[in-house]
């Protein structure tokens, strides 16, 4: 077969086939028929020269590109290409050897939408957005949470007590940083016991249910002895940076099936997503840690100091939190039906401060959680006044109260908003 | 501290300090020094502002911006910054949330320099070229290989016998298909065991040892029992595709130290890779399987159906066969010393054909293994010829005979050529 075979624009997908959206530029002097044909043939069964005694029978295997609009395509594969339950396999096959082709200039992988028999071989989030609610005894209020800072430095004593803080400054959730796993200043286990016991003496003092969530991202057998040394010290919640790690080890955490709520921590992931043209959309991102079962995830912020435009997090939001995820017209997102799997709690994070909240309720709702590193310990009285200042802001904006006439009545929010503003 | 806090232009890294060297491209209206300094902060302790109350002392621990140079940057990191033998967590610091940050336009590292204390908390290759070499009896010319083609399809009998024909046609290793791991139609333990024993046999009939290399790419605790079969069944080695299944297992594999030599696809490095100002370089990659110890390597061509400069490919490969890598004055190598972790064996695939050997052995050396998919299968009269072809194009090349020559005394180069040419 020709790379032009594997063109066919009169093909309707099956039920049973994986489909994906890509952006796609031919290189130059390639036609968009070729370059696309290119892609479905690398990905499926095809390679750049025909194969002398291949048996015709497998050219049923082949992936057919069934849409091309401008520079966006659609290819369908047969399910067969798939191993059930192993996503590092498809991501070889989908996601593979096509970025790096010769006949491409650029290649965006935008979506994916699964089909059933696939999507049933992976568990899905344990908790997702009810479950954690559930754990945490709120029904309906966006969550809030704080990273400790400076991100690395503290020992397990300073880091339990800026936990504490927080947590009786009326934060729910307290996470490690991102950098932080077990370093010479700070080791894992003693980390997780002081800021567990804090946990219990926050826990008493506020009658509230409060989550620790300590970082386990590390080689796969250290990551799950970390995992089972959480659960034992009545942990709640483990984190684990998916993109780091990768998607082989996530899996097994999650098959593991340790109870543990799972925080996913996307660090990295900007090098394949924020290019427009080329890579991997965190959407697929997002879906992929959806499927193999990250109950909360970081997807960005529409403000702050990441890079990520409001529609693309809006998008991801309601990929990872819908049953049902209608057809976008233009734009990257495939129809998907999640069945059984649950919807993921989205997190907010990197460079909020309480004079974002209620910029980012109004275009992400609820159901959210909202984390702050610098926007909480920045503050200028530090770390509980920082809490208590996001806790008067979230409470103000669930009343529709404007912050600044909030502030003038909670002392912590003014010194808060006085020093980084508000965000219209 | 602010951003520009962590340039310091006459700081002199340290010999622990760990040091990158990447390419920054700052955001509009962001100076250099901003930009880099907040790549340095981000990626060590600091975060978009003030913590109040930071104890003082962890302003040691700040990465350090000591070499700007155009938009080439070197910073010197902290050997505390890091946790021994954790790669995830090495790359969540200096690969993590970098990438997306709103004061950078364009950021790519490209390449670490790894202080000894760290460097020898992992494995390295355990075979590595000298190893490969002896299992194979091959002290000095190129070993040859090929993809079984097509990538899916064959069930494991069909696909053994191409494995066979390849062998006895003079081919040193075959290999599964990075999309093929255990399909409905070729499950992996059926496969293992038709490919053992049509090695053997060809093992018998031409008197040379060969390896089979099949993929074990998976979820943890499944890729581990895939290997250990392969091991139980009397295989010498194992593929794995490092990007789709992520650092930690990788390091899980080579911890498992079963003993086979493990043979790392890159299928996917691209969507990362291939933007020359964005995301990570191959190099780094290279640099990071030869430290968890991947013992041989996808790396390009130079020639063939997938994009990559002859100098990068060069670049790549004496950065991982080498002891010693010397600094380069322009252009993204820092000088390394190896010590004790050997060197890897690079592949070459990707829409190669016998017509492209002495170009590649010119540029690249002996201590390479040649590896064909369509190149070998797509020969006119089929596997067996292909694979002779191959080796008829190896042996002239050793020879410093012209393959045209060559080809007039033997029919299957001159076929090859007659389809594919002889790339100069």
């Amino acid at each position: 077969m020709k790379y032009t075979d594997y063109v066919d624009l009169n093909y309707r997908p099956a039920k049973s086939d994986l489909v994906c959206e890509f952006y796609v530029e031919p290189a130059k002097g390639v036609s968009m028929k070729k370059a696309t044909g290119a892609v479905a043939s690398e990905s499926s069964i095809g390679t750049w020269t025909t194969i002398t005694k291949a048996p015709p029978r497998i050219n049923k295997l082949g992936a057919r590109v069934f849409l091309i609009k401008g520079n966006y395509v659609k290819i369908a594969y047969p399910f067969e290409l798939f191993e059930l339950g192993n996503m590092p396999q498809i991501l070889s096959s989908i996601a593979g050897n096509i970025f790096g082709m010769k006949d491409i200039a650029n290649l965006r992988l935008e979506d994916i939408k699964w089909p059933y028999q696939l999507m049933k071989s992976f568990e899905g989030p344990k908790y997702g957005i009810k479950g954690i609610r559930k754990i945490l005894k709120i029904p309906k209020r966006p969550l809030i949470g704080t990273i400790v800072k400076p991100k690395v430095g503290l020992n397990s004593k300073e880091h339990a007590k800026v936990a504490y803080e927080s947590w009786i400054g009326g934060l729910d959730l307290v996470k490690m940083d991102e950098n932080l796993t077990s370093l010479k200043f700070n080791k894992f286990g003693k980390n997780v016991r002081e800021s567990l016991k804090m946990r219990r003496k926050a826990e008493k003092e506020t009658g509230e249910k409060k989550i620790y969530v300590p970082n386990v991202t590390a080689e796969t057998t250290e990551m799950l002895r970390r995992a089972r040394l959480v659960k034992k010290e009545g942990g709640r919640c483990v984190m684990i940076d998916i993109i780091t790690v990768g998607w082989s080890a996530l899996q097994t955490l999650r098959n593991e099936n340790l109870n543990l709520i799972l925080h996913g921590h996307r660090a990295g992931h900007a090098m394949m997503t924020r290019n427009p043209k080329h890579g991997i959309s965190m959407l697929v991102i997002a879906d992929i840690a959806r499927l193999i079962g990250i109950d909360q995830l970081h997807i960005g912020t529409i403000v702050g100091k990441m890079a990520g435009e409001r529609q693309e997090v809006t998008h991801i939001s309601e990929e990872i939190e819908k049953k049902f995820v209608k057809e976008r017209p233009v734009g990257h997102t495939l129809a998907e039906s999640w069945g059984n799997i649950k919807p993921v709690f989205v997190i907010c994070s990197g460079g909020i401060h309480p004079g974002h909240i209620p910029r980012i309720v109004k275009f992400l709702g609820k159901d959210i959680i909202l984390q702050f590193g610098g926007g909480c310990h920045g503050h200028p009285n530090g770390t509980f006044s920082g809490a208590k200042a996001i806790n008067q802001a979230l409470c103000a904006t669930m009343q529709n109260i404007p912050l600044k006439k909030c502030a003038k009545t909670h002392p912590e929010l003014k010194m808060a908003i006085d020093k980084w503003g508000v965000v219209k």
